[in-house]
């Protein structure tokens, strides 16, 4: 494990020179001293960067909770991205798998692969992390820089008391179906960026939504010991939930009128409004929930607390399938979609 | 975490179309299904592939060991090199830090940027993974798979009983330093397949040591209690003793006729035999540790009994800086090396 670009031994390509990078110039000093702003303190980190591993400490009577994603330069993001945004979002979607098994986050490493070393690219994109690090708590323990094309691989550790993880399977008939903040913004900030020119202020918002997301980590802390299901929202409501759905053995109906739209989308969209686009929307982070009804009003206090929108959407059944109804009592198809999302997992 | 190709909502660059692609296609089932087979069953996976992170069990008394290592094509390997090869080596020199520490490795993630589905490159790169995640009951519990230039990002997990894990920081004056195995055939290995076309038996064996390095694992737990310091030989011994050296506060003297070669390295470095190519040969992925003179005979029955040389090649001293001896009491100068490899750290 190491914190500077790696020996590299292989020659170019069509070239006799081997390509080795020195270690101990300045760059790669620079390099360092980056990402030594993103090792915040913790005492359960016996042994941090600087070794051939680090050394952590998990708490008794806790299970240790993994999840690891990449993004990749051209697939994941556009390659001219803010690299502060870059930075923040890199490890947003990993705290949001923490949120969704209702895990409090505490270690991540940080795999990086550069085409070059720009420092002011490295110093925006360890500003970007560094934020979101210090605001959860969590501490870099490790990583690998290396050359190559653009890429980000963020491992999350977290911890979370035995028996109170968040799964995808749990869900029980009659459970309320729960989404919290707002659905569709990061897909159609991705539509706006594609087409418009100047932004307007709304679409700004949108576009921070899709660059910047804010993954659910206290709502999944307050309300993992109600749940019975829980997962984020990356692929869509339709997508997700499903997985939910098929993982528990059961069935769903939604309420489409019941989710919950920002003021920005349904300015932005305005007469080409279109359920499909909400509920087959990705990259909202968000998470979807089911908790039994007897909840509501525990779920209504911890709204309130987190000043965050936990909106119930629909309810669990037993008959296998999900059914979305536009108005109370009218099923809704959608021709987009096509009716292999509707089916029984 | 998904253990699919993500669902891509960027548009290809200078296309309108977006490339979206369906996790439910037959290609992807059998990913799936290849990935699978590495999800070795362990008491301590109390949630594997399957939610949005998994959920494990470190054992009391115990630390978690967590290291992480990328490989990026064309870089750290060729673009050609045999898939089952890559697969062995992206887990070997993971497990090779885990031997660095003595700890046990248990769980590993795999996040794999893949150009394009090749159903036989990824049976043969679970092969490779899977014959080194056998033999050490090492379970993959999650990962990423994402479209993009061929990548590979390895996190192996461990775990070791507190106060035991070898750090780099600890040896102390007096002590024996050891070397695992041989030194410089992986090395000499990469030179060989730059310039041969057909190999010999040996030039093989070589290039076999470059592409499918055996982390020391065994060796590791087997000492972790006698040794005052460890590390593994990634970048040559040269730059790995050194920081041992530098971080432990100390200096060292090495006996260069003492170092361990293979009868194979011999062979086909015949009278181009040069001490500045071993001792900054990188990729070997052997152990370099430091013992107290006491413990001279527990190591050669570890030795013995893992049929593994074990060579004592030097001794660390008070005086800060690394002096090497190419004959009893003859100091040795690289002048390939210059002379910044033996200065004090």
């Amino acid at each position: 494990m190491f914190f500077f670009w790696r020996k590299v031994t292989l020659p170019i390509i069509g070239d006799n020179h081997e390509m080795k990078i020195d270690k101990e110039t300045p760059e790669f000093a620079l390099i360092n001293q980056y990402f030594k702003q993103l090792t915040t303190p913790r005492q359960d980190v016996v042994l941090g960067i600087g070794d051939d591993a680090a050394l952590l400490q998990v708490p008794e009577e806790s299970l240790l909770v993994v999840s690891v994603d990449t993004m990749v330069s051209g697939v994941h993001f556009f390659e001219d991205v803010a690299a502060d945004a870059l930075g923040h979002k890199a490890l947003a979607v990993n705290l949001s798998d923490m949120a969704a098994m209702g895990a409090e986050p505490s270690w991540a490493t940080l795999a990086l692969t550069l085409p070059e070393v720009d420092e002011q690219w490295i110093a925006d994109f360890c500003r970007g992390f560094a934020g979101l690090a210090n605001r959860y708590n969590v501490s870099l323990i490790g990583g690998d820089t290396t050359r190559g094309p653009l890429s980000v691989t963020v491992q999350i550790h977290g911890v979370v008391p035995k028996h109170q993880a968040m799964r995808r399977a749990g869900a029980r008939v009659g459970d309320d179906i729960y989404v919290t903040g707002t659905l569709g913004d990061a897909a159609l900030g991705l539509r706006v960026l594609e087409s418009a020119q100047a932004l307007t202020a709304d679409q700004q918002t949108l576009v921070n939504r899709l660059e910047r997301p804010q993954p659910r980590v206290e709502a999944g802390l307050a309300l993992r010991q109600l749940a019975h299901s829980a997962i984020d929202l990356s692929d869509g409501l339709l997508a997700d939930l499903g997985h939910i759905l098929t993982q528990s053995g059961v069935g769903a109906s939604l309420q489409l009128e019941q989710l919950p739209l920002s003021a920005e989308l349904i300015s932005v969209m305005g007469d080409d409004m279109d359920w499909s686009r909400v509920v087959s929307a990705g990259d909202d982070y968000e998470l979807c929930l089911t908790l039994p009804a007897a909840c509501r009003e525990e779920v209504a206090a911890v709204a309130r607390q987190l000043s965050l929108p936990i909106t119930r959407i629909g309810s669990i059944e037993a008959e296998p399938g999900l059914r979305c109804f536009d108005k109370p009592g009218k099923p809704w198809h959608s021709p987009q979609l096509g009716f292999d999302h509707f089916r029984a997992g």
